[in-house]
């Protein structure tokens, strides 16, 4: 059994949020930028003929040249008046996009609204290679080549139902009994996908490490992939990163990390249902485990909201759209709370 | 010379804009969704043995399978009290995505944040295949290769400077005199651009039909490639698109097009400075002034802000980035409120 944060656990009422006011939203200015990445050369490509428009003249495309390789794109919504400490950066998870925050599938509010009304001030960005980050020739800046997630694997992967229960006839899916997961919905949430590729952890980590040196001091909270690039950016900046919240996350720093270095940042990991029995999530959960135990050796806090130990059942792994989202938010923001990252 | 609205044109002090004003934003819901697209199904392809992330299991990776392809990725932000009669949907040109109206490269609020201020509810798309939307696997579903904008490409296509003015070192760079593009930010800007394809217009156009049908009726604001897709969703739409505001337009409807459909649609057509000379530029005005007649010869309305013909020079392509941006937003909004699109 994990321990949690007692103040969290101990709490089964969750008052009433200000996701749900229905007052606008006072915002001093939305924007984005790009950050990151180099200059990068390419040569000996062959020229082949394009039309870029209709009716544009045929033109030889000479595909070599320089280009700004590897940046990472933020968007920020800042408020007029926040509570919060710090601004809160949402970092999305392995084959998706900034996106997994915003609106969820099925229509409701997502957590990048929950958190504005709650009082911060939210950077949502997407990961080196994805979304309005752009991507890179490969293999010549991306080694290897990118995948794409099935729809099946989404199914599974994210716990949303058995692999038998998986059908490509929405009347026809299965889904776990109990799942919060807006199942009808399982299709708009599969167009958030995007490719991915498996070779550049490095470049990603570097962007999201300038991104933490251009905007914080700042709290990040992170998603599945975005785990191991969170855990690894407190440990490079402890003293930008205020606070790291883990939404089952996967991956964690190497055995060589000194926890020491992040023991005056606290994590809180949050897990949803259905972990038992699944390999790949099980294990991934004892590695990130292990690195909270060593966080609180070194005298750090790493807490845990184990949302079915709280008697919260259902949770599938995109639990920022369960349709129980804004409550879990709730707690997390609770947690924020008791941790001094609110005015 | 070009028609221009000639109460537009005869304008030449605009008011002091909102988007000056310190006053917060009252946002009743920041929020997103994709739509379009369509099911594919993959297969044939050989395995491969992949890592997802750093500690999981080698697995066996088969790319074949069931996929949600072709979609479009769309982010509204909603006024408490829009003044604007219609949402405003801005749609980006090639190689590029929604962030086009985002904050300048240098800094300042863009586009996005003048219209919001200005009283319009703005929905920022990217189109079918870039950024957030996502990309698919070629050649299986989107035929042909991608393409790279190289970084002397921008230089002379987006107007910035002479050919012979691009330098990889910013410091020896020259770009045309009296230009208002923010030349410094040249680099930040680059990092806005994404791969694109040249034979894909067709599955962008129906996105961006599905996204008229969804949110329409709306006003269309439309930026060089994306003239193409305004003015074609206009032609398929026309109860639904209330108006056409088109950035630099390149590419027009195929000259069979039936004019007469937009005759109570009015369309604005805005250019920037350094056409002249530029056999792209001033071929692809020829083609859309052709366009325009057309409209007026149908009984429409089809104006044109010519920013050099109204003492305005200097403009680049990019002139949403411009450092005089809000100024020219400023003569759009008011087209807007003379054409009785504002409340």
């Amino acid at each position: 059994m994990l321990c949690c944060a007692s103040s969290v656990c101990g709490t089964t009422a969750v008052k009433a949020q200000p996701a749900t006011d229905g007052e606008p939203l006072q915002v001093r200015e939305i924007g984005s930028f790009h950050v990151g990445g180099r200059l990068a050369t390419i040569s000996g490509l062959p020229e082949r003929e394009i039309t870029l428009l209709p009716g544009a003249p045929s033109m030889r495309l000479n595909p070599n040249g320089e280009f700004w390789v590897e940046q990472m794109y933020a968007q920020y919504v800042r408020l007029a008046d926040p509570r919060a400490r710090y601004p809160l950066l949402m970092w999305h998870g392995g084959g998706l996009t900034g996106v997994t925050w915003e609106t969820t599938p099925d229509g409701r509010p997502g957590w990048q609204m929950f958190f504005l009304r709650a009082g911060h001030d939210v950077y949502v960005s997407d990961a080196m290679e994805r979304g309005r980050s752009g991507w890179n020739r490969f293999p010549e800046i991306f080694a290897g080549e990118p995948i794409w997630r099935t729809m099946s694997e989404g199914w599974t992967l994210f716990r949303i139902g058995p692999a038998d229960g998986w059908n490509i006839d929405p009347a026809q899916r299965r889904a776990f009994e109990g799942t919060r997961f807006p199942v009808p919905a399982y299709n708009p949430f599969v167009m958030q996908g995007v490719p991915r590729w498996t070779t550049t952890d490095r470049q990603v980590m570097a962007a999201y490490d300038a991104l933490v040196q251009r905007v914080c001091p700042c709290v990040v909270m992170v998603h599945s992939q975005g785990g191991y690039f969170g855990f690894n950016a407190a440990l490079n900046a402890p003293d930008k990163v205020k606070a790291v919240i883990a939404v089952e996350p996967y991956a964690t720093p190497d055995a060589s990390a000194d926890a020491a270095r992040v023991k005056d940042v606290p994590h809180l990991v949050v897990w949803g249902d259905f972990l038992e029995g699944n390999a790949f999530w099980t294990g991934g959960r004892s590695k990130v485990t292990v690195w909270q135990e060593r966080i609180r050796a070194a005298g750090g806090v790493a807490d845990t909201l184990d949302l079915p130990a709280e008697g919260i059942r259902g949770n599938s792994h995109m639990l920022m759209m369960d349709t129980n989202s804004d409550d879990v938010a709730a707690r997390v923001q609770q947690w924020m709370e008791q941790r001094g990252l609110m005015r």
